[in-house]
């Protein structure tokens, strides 16, 4: 049989030179080729020497289903009008949560293929305000729909009960998922594009005073924990997650300009280089080994690191797809940041947070900055961009020079995984 | 502003080596699933030296809508599943009736980007026995749901109105859109892959001795072209569009295996490469330039032109997007094989037939083929990869010795539009 080299290595180099993102919220005047558009323009306002639109040569848009939530198919086409780049190629790249996250692969292999040197890479989700039949059913047509949806799951479900089964194995407890809460939403008070910027804290306190201004009981919290406990305050979804454990539904879109690493300083002093990319694909739950961890994350990781030349050690900081609090535990140990059932522990030691020695989802996560899902995965790589170029002001991790970043997104319950490894040139 | 090489190259040759089709038609018992593990095992059963499945490092899925048409998303790493082929990655493609055509560009670069050596690329659509708004509703979301579909176009009408824009400004008439139909079908009947594989005279001496067995009134219909007339028979669907104007409501998948040019040996002695490929983007029809032609056939075909280094006059043969008998004509325009407004005259003089010199949907087209639309590029590309090597069977062109052929896969109204240029070694 054929005889296959089974390294991956990318023909040239890849570079990131711009970025931008949309505001993360929910916008009931804004079509998913809006948030685009408004995603693309902040980009090209912040290029750091500007750019010519007509310089790109290729995009791709990660979208998980505007079919489903807005009845538009065909949506690639659509946004490159709205944007003016026709005739240039376009192509929507679907895979779940993890759409754009693919997308990104897409446009990094257009470039090393040597076809171009300069692509668009985006992603993009309108999910509230729409007459559909509930966007909890469209996220479940990501499950499998002849063996997972019937049986009554759907996501909160089922990472319900991958969080069970991390209580039921490890140390894990409620209040390690509600601390990865008070994390990411410490974080997202700091992102000026979050869809909640507040602190557990601020969401407290104003509870507190709108009881005092109502003239309602007003309830005893002495820390942000008490606040989370009350099942008033932050109700059960499924048991053990309650509403504090979940990622938003949101509007957004984010992009990222990829180029060939050559002409990279054409565009800035201070590209970010793709140093590896893995993707790789789970059985779907009901066919899984196991439910603690996420193979796909497991392979797409080791993948990302071998390309890149480097161990788990070399990682700076990381955003991880916190759609549930237990979710970013799991990527913790998945991707080897801590051995397996030792995620909650570097909750509890703060080891996670923006001055600890792993941080995690500095962005305020899935969590706080917000769920756009076909926009996730590239504005992970967004918020790793602005962290290695040292801009990401108030929420900058605390780390001197932080030179390598990793990015982890992921579709349905790991069907699709893709980790992406993020250097910046030394 | 940057330097930019604007001539698209592969940074290493691709081959196709292996190529596998469903059954197309109506299967009311088969999901999206079950339809590529059919056309998967044709390819692998008729793989010329075996292959072993391990040997594929990476998969594209081109899929217009399981969103819509089964309530699934996610549905690449179902398919994976399926196959047995986790942890691979694998993606789905989206550019509405051109996705596996977008599909079968990511594979090529996947394998020029020095990624991979063996990729799987495929399409697949299930569009009958669904539970649905229905399937036009479902493909009208390929227009645009804020200009085009609020004004009540669907894909009938949409390509009714280009063959009435052809014929107000040429010499085309209704009997040079059925004479496409029957050309198809003729080709079709030879195909035993093909949803229909009667002749139009097959099918109207069918409805001919179906009214002498039930006592009714025989039709007098003395050629193909009288059955064709008679509105019973062919009923108007969109005027200037009949029934047989339109290809029908398919499910089916296709796949190919590609490879590095260098192995390709390794699986075939006659391999066909993927000499160019052009992908490009219009606008919307209610913001394109004219009717009567597509920009982004004419662009995509300009861009594999210059990347296979041949001119219109290399190319022996074609399939081309008949989702509509207009659509054909018009792409034989685009493409340059016949000038603007010739098209119909050329399938007047029969040029277009197995033995013209411009055979054009030898396969029998999406009209006598069918059209699972996710599965059409990837289907289209298997025609021309069979005839190229000489194993078409009864419908092999009459062309001795074909070389170069092409593909032209187009979403919605030339949103996209995928063409491909593919070589046999000589």
């Amino acid at each position: 049989m054929a005889t296959i080299n089974k390294k991956r290595q990318l023909g040239r180099p890849v570079s990131i030179v711009g970025a931008g993102l949309s505001q993360f919220g929910a916008f009931p005047d804004k079509d998913t080729r809006d948030l685009f558009v408004e995603a693309f323009q902040d980009m090209a306002q912040n290029m750091d020497r500007g750019f010519d639109i007509q310089d790109i040569e290729c995009a791709y848009v990660g979208n998980y289903s505007s079919d489903l939530f807005e009845h538009q198919g065909h949506t690639a086409p659509i946004v490159a009008d709205w944007l003016g780049i026709t005739p240039i190629p376009i192509t929507r790249i679907e895979n779940a949560c993890a759409s754009s996250g693919s997308a990104l692969r897409e446009g990094v292999m257009a470039i090393a293929s040597g076809m171009y040197d300069v692509v668009l890479v985006g992603g993009m989700e309108k999910m509230t305000n729409l007459p559909t039949d509930g966007v909890t059913d469209v996220l479940a047509s990501a499950a499998d729909g002849l063996y997972e949806v019937p049986a009554g799951l759907t996501f909160p479900g089922i990472f319900g009960a991958i969080a069970k089964a991390h209580m039921d194995r490890y140390e894990t407890n409620l209040d390690h998922l509600l601390k990865v809460a008070i994390k990411n939403h410490s974080n997202g008070a700091l992102n000026p594009k979050a869809q909640f910027q507040q602190t557990v804290t601020e969401m407290m306190e104003r509870r507190i005073s709108r009881a005092q201004e109502r003239g309602q009981d007003v309830p005893d919290y002495k820390t942000e924990m008490d606040f989370l406990q009350d099942p008033r305050a932050n109700p059960w979804i499924a048991w053990p997650l309650r509403l504090y454990d979940c990622a938003p539904i949101t509007d957004g879109a984010s992009c990222v300009l990829l180029v060939s690493e050559e002409i990279a300083h054409n565009f800035t002093d201070m590209p970010i280089n793709i140093a590896g990319i893995g993707q790789a694909t789970g059985k779907p739950l009901h066919d899984a080994d196991e439910l603690t961890s996420l193979s796909a994350a497991k392979a797409a990781s080791q993948q990302a690191y071998d390309m890149a030349g480097i161990t788990v050690a070399d990682i700076d900081l990381a955003e991880v797809h916190d759609c549930f609090t237990i979710a970013e535990i799991v990527a913790t140990e998945d991707l080897g940041f801590f051995a397996p059932g030792e995620g909650p522990r570097a909750v509890d030691e703060g080891r996670t947070t923006l001055d600890g020695d792993h941080p995690i989802n500095s962005s305020g996560g899935l969590k706080a900055k917000g769920h756009p899902v076909g926009a996730s995965g590239v504005g992970q790589v967004i918020e790793i961009y602005h962290q290695l170029r040292g801009e990401a002001g108030e929420r900058q991790v605390k780390k001197a020079n932080p030179t390598v970043g990793l990015t982890h997104n992921v579709g349905g319950t790991g069907g699709t995984c893709v980790v992406n490894v993020l250097r910046r040139e030394s």
